[in-house]
């Protein structure tokens, strides 16, 4: 099985969303391994693009990314946490300051250190996940000595509904976040996520922070996706056998075989990220054909409903597409009942991911065009029979 | 965040199987990194513990094992696909050959070296996902050359509903394995998984093949579970917000507030295989308090209703259990609406991974008490602030 990566398209994809701007820059979103791509590798051609902005949630990935891109920001939104602050230090990653007591944590560190600390504040405006509340960015505006030894690069806040067609959570948000900007005026100011980049210009600013549409999810499910498709997951038939009426596939026999056809089995399966929701319900694409999951997905294995699939497609090894440009990952994700971001981080422990499209321009060394799994059961990829 | 393995438990959950057995064996299922424990930590476990048969899906699982454990039985679920004959036979694994055309790669192997090749042979009863169907199996009774190169070490199938009370599957499933058996008198025995073991020592036969139990699943999720966790994941909390009546809680707004209280951000999210699944459903403890998770669980974060949690067990830093004795693996794959197999396979990419109760009379060498995370972007551990 193989996960391919297009970088050319996720380039695009990044041009596409630098055109829905007026002057306003745009990051990129790279947690959680870039959203499972690897962090390293999409950043790097989001680097060649221009990206200056790079957003990671843990410490421990903005380290990560800080060796492979010396002159880019890095923030990290989990920002100061305990036990955070000398390695943030070290390797130049600027927090996201989510409360008054990382605030406090951070402008401490800076006074031991007789430096200001570059900082993004994180203002919370409707969402109640991370970020300062309303009592707390009343008391920082009512104490701006707090931000003293800081000096603050970056005022951010977080869209929870943009996706939603009718919410008036985004309309509220913004009008939030503007009364906070009035009164805390400093740093560049940013707000929308993939979603709220594409609602309107009004939630631009002066940065956008894009995370799954740089990866090609749609970031309004309910209208046409303006992304290219930049993740393909391949993987070999494994075996083929005939199934008779009346026959069940897969665990608890959930699947009972109603006309006589064939049933084939791919080695894919939920310890790869293939989520267990997509049970009787996915689909995938065998030579020009799209079938039917079948059965219930176990944890190596899917089973596939191959019966209106020519003899000739149908042989061991054959590849089978799971997701690419005929199996969207919106569509993936919306059979097994989740979303694309939550697809793309799911693509597993257990893929060699394959690079393709990276930009013949680009000013860096050539580099490999394959890396190895993540998972440590794959000392090398395995070859074809001679 | 840290998720901990407790090996003595396992070795004891490997025991109670044990126990269950009749002069049979118990092997291990340590496919999918042992379940997402760590597969060379969990099977040098069960090692200890006279286990010397260990099951895997694919052939990188396998070579990976092999490097650890020199003198045991390795098997191959995916059996012998194009392009893996060279490395099975390099790193002596045994196939579960699922079809005559895998049986044919693999006995021509066999004959090319002029040395019979162990080979298990896999025979579907029933699911119809992999192994020899009917036809197959009963072309491999009429024309029993076709094994002449192999020495068929084990015969084994896979039962689909041993955990659905009330199936009648198992019971056909031991019915049409038997009938095999009775035609292919090789090697030892095998049909029972984790429920299988606990069902009826009528599924015994020479050889178990547990999985989900050892690592402290629930075999029938509908009786008290025989099994102890093995598993304990805790994250600290990154946040603690007052919220009040009508305030909403995380994307989409699905969760509304209708008591002033406090709600908790913890740094754990789907991209660590928390599934998304646990939405509004899932619960944790912080302290001797069960609290419900509220509004959806997004890429890198949770969030919790804390507000029946004493102040001094809420401050940034301070300890949840998301998964433990006080939370057990089914009841969070339970309300997430999955299983605990696929709660324990996701349990991510990010996590370091700590081993407890290593048994100290063990034969081999130290180890080291913590394993690093898979995902790339660990460094190094956060340490606490000095």
């Amino acid at each position: 099985m193989n996960l391919t990566v297009n970088l050319e398209r996720l380039q695009a994809n990044y041009r596409i969303i630098c055109e829905q701007l007026n002057g306003g820059r745009a990051a990129a979103v790279v947690k959680a391994d870039g959203y499972g791509l690897g962090c390293v590798e999409v950043s790097t051609a989001l680097a060649q693009q221009g990206c200056r902005h790079f957003f990671v949630a843990q410490l421990s990935e903005g380290q990560l990314l800080r060796e492979a891109l010396e002159d880019v920001e890095i923030h990290v939104f989990n920002g100061a946490m305990p036990g955070t602050v000398d390695d943030l230090i070290e390797h130049r990653l600027i927090p996201a300051l989510n409360s008054l007591d990382q605030i406090e944590r951070w402008a401490k560190a800076a006074a031991q250190r007789g430096a200001e600390l570059p900082a993004t504040i994180h203002l919370d405006t409707g969402m109640n996940r991370t970020g300062l509340g309303a009592d707390e960015t009343a008391m920082l505006i009512d104490e701006p000595w707090r931000l003293d030894a800081l000096n603050v690069v970056h005022v951010m806040s977080h869209l929870g509904s943009a996706d939603v067609t009718g919410s008036s959570q985004p309309a509220e948000q913004l009008r939030r976040f503007e009364a906070c900007r009035r009164q805390l005026p400093m740093g560049f100011a940013s707000l929308a996520n993939s979603a709220g980049i594409f609602l309107d210009p009004a939630y631009h600013f002066d940065l956008v922070r894009p995370g799954v549409a740089l990866y090609g999810g749609n970031p309004h499910p309910d209208q046409r996706n303006p992304m290219q498709q930049v993740v393909t997951l391949t993987a070999p038939i494994l075996q083929v056998r005939n199934v008779a009426v009346g026959d069940f596939v897969g665990y608890a026999a959930t699947h009972e075989v109603t006309r006589p056809g064939k049933v084939a089995a791919i080695p894919v399966g939920y310890a790869d990220g293939f989520l267990r929701s997509a049970s009787n319900t996915g689909i995938a694409r065998v030579g020009s054909v799209q079938v039917p999951i079948v059965g219930r997905v176990s944890m190596d294995l899917i089973t596939i409903d191959v019966t209106d699939v020519a003899d000739s497609e149908l042989h061991p090894g054959a590849p089978v597409e799971l997701i690419g440009d005929q199996v969207p990952i919106d569509e993936v994700a919306r059979r097994g009942g989740t979303i694309p971001h939550e697809m793309l981080a799911a693509l597993g422990a257990r893929y060699e991911r394959s690079y393709v499209g990276r930009d013949p321009s680009s000013p860096t060394p050539e580099q490999p065009k394959t890396r190895a799994a993540r998972h440590p059961s794959s000392p090398r990829p395995e070859r074809p029979e001679t």
